[in-house]
């Protein structure tokens, strides 16, 4: 479970498993983003943001608009890694996330991801639905 | 491309790549379902049969009901491998495909499939559409 | 966590997430071989088998030699999936396990997956450690 | 197959089937990584240079240092896809590409991806191959 830790970070921890790895012996560059993924989701359910209601209700689903990654440390199988993530800017109908996936005290990644807000009948940017910006704002602060 | 081959069989093939593989060096095992999959798709767009199309149009479409599938040697890295596919057996709602993954002369895996077709609008089974069924027919002959 | 359940089951949860989905809006029919890998090796683990260790240590590793499955209903988005596990045979150099996913009180997917040991020095079968076979014919009686 | 266009960009044609796309109904955000790195290891191997061969003659490897990627437009079930690749920088051990993935005549995503040489004995940064320096260099005149 994601945990809101005293510098406005929300925790999440994930195990490595075979399907994360490739031949190199370490996780495969894209499924990191999977990882990021699962904790910016799970972060938002902690909030009470279900997703799958969200677009059910109001009609508002997320995409990814832009990311960065630096990657600086391999993950290996097994591995118990920590995702921290934080919200760095709030844009009318935007969210840029700050993201690092560390295993135990080593850096792995590193990474800045923008999340655009869009209205599901006309694939346009659409405001934040006005309890999830509240709740952003005072994690932020 | 895939290609009708004298022996009924479809042919498909696929270039393995790093995120094909896991840590063990060789194809992850869940991969080789994606490998089938796509040799299916391609045989049916072959056929003239889009999926996007028949979903849109026909509100049909199809799902994995079972399989089984035995695994004798493994894929690895830039290996090419060749997939054939044939059907066994047409039911009124479903088609069930033989498939095998082989690279060079050697056979890696066998797989039986059996696919159902879905009216998306109840997502109960529907009779195969009568083109697509005269078309597996004669290709079965 | 795993954990042994009275019926020797050991059960393991695992939520869905984005990218376990497809464009069919229900989770993708091989992603669920991903789930069964998990609660295998999470079983392994809280027997106190490591794999990366046990590769290390007596050259030993895992390979999935066949599997059968049938898929009787589709997960979704962000259910949460129980993952139920037992030893249906134990052969010198294999295991062969039954799993089961449900979501909630429904069967979604039911399996039988048979997993081989193998000396990864020479690829070949090899008798499963002494201490496993003895740990999972306790737990099958 | 990927050709070398007269504007120095590498193209590989890829298909978009069930496995790359989720329940949003467009191709997971993390699977468009894949899509870059077959791109860049068809151009490898169009220039002579496979990857598998590099690492057990040579003891060379490549890894992703750092890379950003900006979404514009989502791929879908069926798009055939056109990755654009070029080299952009050269470094003593390293190589920065700019790779672009359309769909007919759409801007879908823009990327600039760092990949590092390494050694596979210490995992430490490497020279490039002088063969390949030399290959790419040419290329990018």
């Amino acid at each position: 479970m994601p945990t809101e830790t005293p510098d406005k970070f929300s925790t999440f921890q994930i195990r490595v498993y075979y399907e994360d790895t490739d031949a190199g012996g370490v996780v495969f560059y894209a499924n990191y983003l999977k990882f990021l993924e699962r904790a910016r989701t799970e972060w938002l359910r902690e909030l009470g943001v279900g997703q799958h209601e969200l677009a059910q209700r109001q009609r508002r689903g997320f995409v990814v608009k832009g990311l960065e990654i630096q990657y600086r440390k391999p993950a290996r199988l097994d591995d118990l890694l920590t995702i921290r993530s934080r919200v760095v800017r709030l844009g009318p109908a935007s969210i840029t996330f700050e993201q690092f996936i560390n295993c135990e005290r080593e850096a792995l990644c590193t990474s800045t991801v923008q999340v655009c807000c869009l209205n599901l009948d006309t694939f346009r940017p659409a405001a934040l639905p006005v309890e999830l910006r509240t709740l952003l704002e005072k994690v932020q602060e």
